[in-house]
């Protein structure tokens, strides 16, 4: 039994229904499905999590809610705390694009951009947070985000039925683990492909050391899928016997990004485009028949770049 | 009764099934509804109608299908005639955006760019289509394309149910008209608002002058909506007493184009966004508890003046 359960995923579903929207699936070929969460409230998954943190809290505290974030998280902690009456203090390292900033302010969130990279904004806010006693919304690593991002799988399978093989991206690996836990069904549930760039293989290299560890982070992802060490709860669920952990490269990132938008009109980022990316570049190939869905996942992108990136 | 019927668009849909995508709903709040036909195959509705039209006509000219079109009914042409294996030729005007030329040229079509505005353009279509013996199909004035088109609304209904108001774009109306059509129940259906450009209003003057008179074509829309004249088919239909004709400004569209990225991250064209710049700018007001869907229907864009335009 892992810390977050199905029943978390399915009680954090009725808890932010109204709040998140039902992001819609566009079946692309015979059983092969996106799952469109791009077009989700402030542009990616993360509302979800950060939605049902806060509306599990209670009554929030005077000071509001801080989190730290490569971008996706910040923008939907800010959206949630503007959307529940809340402040937001939004910690962001210097990795952060330009147009996640200019949306964070958008939203009237306190923005402070400090450190290299993500794990170092963290620490900036975790420290700030004890000071101020405001609460903590955490990029990947609290059961009530991992509940809150599996409300995704929940609906998928709400929309489609049964499928074989859910795609879907790691970061911290909250998204993830919360689609194997949304996605359990009776008999088993799908198998997780968990795609990662080949350079920020937090999930690849806990999978190989048996537990978290600390790995390099670069490349096209690394604003939105920055974090340095896979979550200790996504460990639990992600190294179980349902899901592979695949790798792609920054060129088939960019392949499926320009794809998403030449095939389908999807403006995704970098990370959202990951997980499609193992599927056209054939590091997974599925099966004859097999029923297949790819979560699309971000699409906090300057869209000039759709074409020329 | 109208040259085009219900039943018309009935077996439209099972014909073109398949073919084409069936675009996804989504609910923005609670009983607005977005029908993303933006998302379908080369960027618009427009290969409903050209898959109904070329699927109807059974074997094609060894000289193929011709087709003259401001863009995306010419890149819908391009796209079936590919997909069927038939030779396209397209006649389009100067107005014709860049980035709709490039996209025809990707799928394979011969190319004509002749005449300042689509009358033009379709005029010299003919005179070709005379000389080949190719299949001509009309951006919208042919019940084929009027049936395709109206696949649309039929799939609407299927997907939310009755609806009490569905807003949609008029150029030479062959859309609006399909999706009246699409979307009768027994008990009548429901109102169709016809939204157009002030600065292309074919079906507003139509129904001054009680049927199509030209029209000067000008704004931002003029690349899509660009028809001069109402289509007679149109006419029929949009001239009964379900329909609503309302105008937007050229402000209102690129407002609402601009918002349809912004909280939505939908890439929509100017004609795709005008439909909800009616709903946006209070042109058209629901009333309390009525259940609207508005149909954004194109997205042949240069994504990089989503956030500049």
């Amino acid at each position: 039994m892992t810390t977050v359960t199905h029943e978390d995923v399915r009680a954090a579903a009725r808890r932010i229904a109204g709040h998140v929207l039902r992001t819609p699936v566009l079946e692309i070929a015979p059983g092969l499905w996106l799952k469109l969460e791009l077009l989700q409230h402030s542009g990616s998954f993360k509302v979800r999590g950060a939605f049902n943190r806060m509306l599990s809290a209670g009554e929030l505290p005077e000071s509001g809610v801080i989190a730290a974030s490569g971008g996706n998280h910040g923008l939907a902690v800010a959206f949630t705390a503007r959307a529940l009456g809340a402040r937001a203090e939004i910690f962001v390292p210097e990795v952060t694009s330009p147009v996640k900033v200019a949306g964070l302010a958008a939203l009237g969130a306190r923005i402070t951009q400090t450190g290299v990279i993500y794990a170092e904004a963290a620490e900036a806010a975790a420290k700030r947070a004890a000071e101020t006693g405001a609460l903590q919304v955490h990029a990947y690593d609290q059961p009530e985000v991992v509940a809150g991002q599996g409300t995704t799988g929940l609906e998928l399978v709400e929309q489609i039925g049964e499928v074989d093989t859910v795609l879907a991206a790691v970061g911290g690996g909250g998204f993830a683990a919360g689609i194997a836990l949304g996605t359990v069904t009776p008999g088993g549930g799908p198998r997780i492909v968990a795609v990662e760039p080949e350079r920020i293989p937090t999930l690849n290299a806990a999978l190989r050391a048996g537990g978290p560890v600390p790995v390099e982070v670069g490349g096209v992802g690394a604003d939105a899928l920055g974090a340095s060490t896979l979550g200790g709860l996504a460990f639990e669920v992600l190294s179980g016997p349902r899901v592979d952990s695949v790798l792609v490269t920054d060129e088939a990132i960019v392949a499926a990004r320009r794809t998403l938008w030449e095939r389908h009109r999807l403006a995704a980022e970098p990370a959202g485009a990951a997980a499609y990316a193992a599927l056209l570049s054939g590091v997974y190939r599925p099966a004859p028949g097999e029923r297949v869905a790819v979560v699309v996942c971000g699409s906090n992108t300057d869209p000039g770049t759709l074409t020329t990136a």
